[in-house]
């Protein structure tokens, strides 16, 4: 293709912190964009060109955005992909990743049955309907996480079960129509993000270990801190994993390591993924950047590490819901090797995802280059880096002083 | 001071590609900015969350910026001081870098003398008010550069002149009110972002090395391919420089080599500076985030280079005005460590600045360390990779293919 600047204008469904980090990472390339969110003001809208305010399910909204842009991709697995392909046929735009893509991942059920289709290792899993047939899973498994089938996000929707006497509570809490996977007694939680671009390329970033607390994401360290043969194992399944979607895109891919070394693909977004976000800082092309550059049918940027890096999510860590004040930010700006993205929401919630930080490994000599042995995967300048992470997050607070 | 986020929101005079990158930098740290310029649809609109359309000396626009900000700065020397400085009093908003200090550098003569009086070396400078006079400077120099005292730019406003017959033309072009410099026979031109924040505190970020043809910056090096001790006594210049100066942000300070190994002060920019643009991708933190830290009174963000890095500016190279197309992108997009800036210019003019690109050293090993030799300075890796640069900007065209 010819490529000329200024560059396509990218309508994204969805204006939550994903799509304020796509607009931010792409302004440089004269890429615009407009966004379509219900929330007014929504965390994109300062920095892209506009915002057309809309719900997922509104048809007029969406084909008002397909017929402002070039090429259409979402943020959110709750976008609705027949509108969304109705409208780009409608309007001859481009969408990535693929609508069908999006329409499998949205029910875990499908999506898992997808991947053992293709061959891909996964935790055992059934579907679940009644309370009498969760029971019976769980005396089965000896214990599951229950997932709802669509929707569920950020740990909503996910509950463990480990007594049956649990099960008509739990199948209430996720609404129902629901999947029990069991419960996995990993050694820990890895993810790649990996990337589809024209032509059918195909890249990975470095694995990513990623640490969560009550089924939300509280640190991604990157490279994993875990052995050569995992990362080997780990990469091959996402890029099996990567064959089986369709569309152009970044893919999150969050994996289970198992006591022995096995890999099983836990759960696919097709979308730039909170377990990517250290790409900013640490690979030399972002989750976001290589995202938009994908969807648009560009060259894809280098998916290389700069430096190791660990991203700590600021969470809401308030009683309710207010309006939002973060304090403690002094510490953050004034540190050394530590970038902080605010996401730009008017209210926190508990738990709610307010903004990250990531530090990455400082300069150590002269050159400037990052002192980092590789040779043993430098697992505790990590240990460090994590340390270091937590500590300036936990200096963050929504609460009053 | 206690920080707290949502961050405050900054106003800037002058909505250019200086304010885009601002804008661009800021937004991860819940900073918002609105720019004042003259013309709709700015380089900065689309990444800012609002334009007020008006002039650099519309004193209504420049209240209602101020009304409506937090702290207010400026990133073009047209801004008027006298008008910024009333309104921020009126609205009780702080303006850096002081009013005062953009009135001093906005008239060269002006400028160079506070430098005189200062003790800072500069070369040697007259006042030129005549046609006879600049003839007797001519004659007595043996060949000069004639400057406007106020309103050039990038090479406008310049003339060198060594034929005394010249005079009255040059004159004439340049509009009248001049200086007259010595033409310096020197070895390079370097130049050094530095940084003023709060409580008096002064950073500097690694000499630069900057490439002009006909008064225009072209390219640059950093760090400079010069000597310790010239760099050393660059460094020593330009935090005397920053002791002239009043007020709080970012300011280019360009220097002469000369032949001799001696620095002197060419010129000086309070606001962020095209030498320094190598900044994003090759500094720890950017001139442009630094520069609004600074404006804010925020800590400052580490300076220390991240890796060797050469900035190539992509000039307009049409015949005439004309909307601007840029072609040649597929192979700046393809490249790994090139990264590419586009302006958001709508017209494409002869040697307009219309984006520029920067490489950087890329990753050597396994553990994505900048391989790169600080012990001989790494000369040589800087001269491959300012051929690199050149050739990616000259694969970048406005012309018909």
């Amino acid at each position: 293709m010819t490529i000329t600047l200024p560059g396509p204008t990218l309508g994204v469904v969805g204006g939550g912190q994903l799509g304020r980090m796509m607009g931010e990472a792409v302004a440089p390339l004269g890429v615009e964009v407009v966004v379509l969110d219900p929330t007014p003001g929504c965390p994109a809208s300062p920095v892209v060109s506009d915002q057309i305010v809309g719900g997922f399910d509104d048809a007029d909204a969406i084909h008002e955005l397909a017929s402002r842009v070039d090429a259409l991709t979402f943020e959110i697995e709750l976008a609705d992909p027949d509108l969304m392909a109705e409208a780009a046929a409608e309007h001859d735009v481009p969408v990535h990743p693929d609508p069908d893509t999006l329409r499998t991942i949205q029910d875990k059920l499908v999506q898992k049955e997808a991947l053992v289709d293709a061959g891909i290792p996964v935790p055992e899993f059934v579907a679940v309907a009644t309370a009498e047939g969760l029971e019976r899973v769980v005396e089965e498994f000896g214990g599951v996480m229950l997932k709802a089938r669509e929707g569920g996000y950020d740990g909503r929707g996910n509950v463990p079960v480990d007594d049956p006497a649990d099960a008509a509570d739990a199948l209430d809490e996720v609404g129902g129509n629901a999947m029990a996977e069991e419960f996995l007694d990993f050694e820990r939680e890895i993810a790649v993000m990996g990337l589809k671009g024209a032509d059918g390329e195909t890249r990975t970033y470095p694995v990513t270990e990623t640490i969560h607390r009550e089924e939300i994401l509280r640190e991604s360290v990157a490279p994993a801190r875990t052995d050569d043969a995992v990362v080997a194992e780990a990469e091959s399944v996402a890029r099996d994993v990567l064959d089986v979607l369709d569309g152009r895109g970044v893919y999150g891919i969050e994996l289970f390591e198992t006591r022995d070394g096995d890999v099983l693909v836990n759960e696919i977004a097709p979308r730039p993924h909170n377990s990517g976000h250290w790409t900013i800082e640490g690979a030399r092309t972002s989750q976001f950047e290589n995202h938009v550059r994908a969807v648009l049918g560009w060259p894809l940027g280098p998916t290389d590490l700069v430096a190791p890096a660990v991203t700590a999510n600021v969470l809401g860590d308030t009683e309710g819901t207010r309006p939002a004040t973060m304090s403690g930010v002094d510490d953050v700006l004034a540190a050394s090797g530590a970038d902080l993205h605010w996401y730009g929401k008017d209210d926190v919630r508990p738990l709610r995802k307010m903004g990250h930080l990531t530090a990455t490994l400082e300069a150590g000599g002269d050159d400037g280059a990052a002192d980092w042995d590789a040779g043993d995967r430098g697992a505790a300048d990590r240990d460090a880096l994590l340390s270091r992470a937590r500590d300036l997050r936990d200096g963050l607070t929504f609460r009053d002083a």
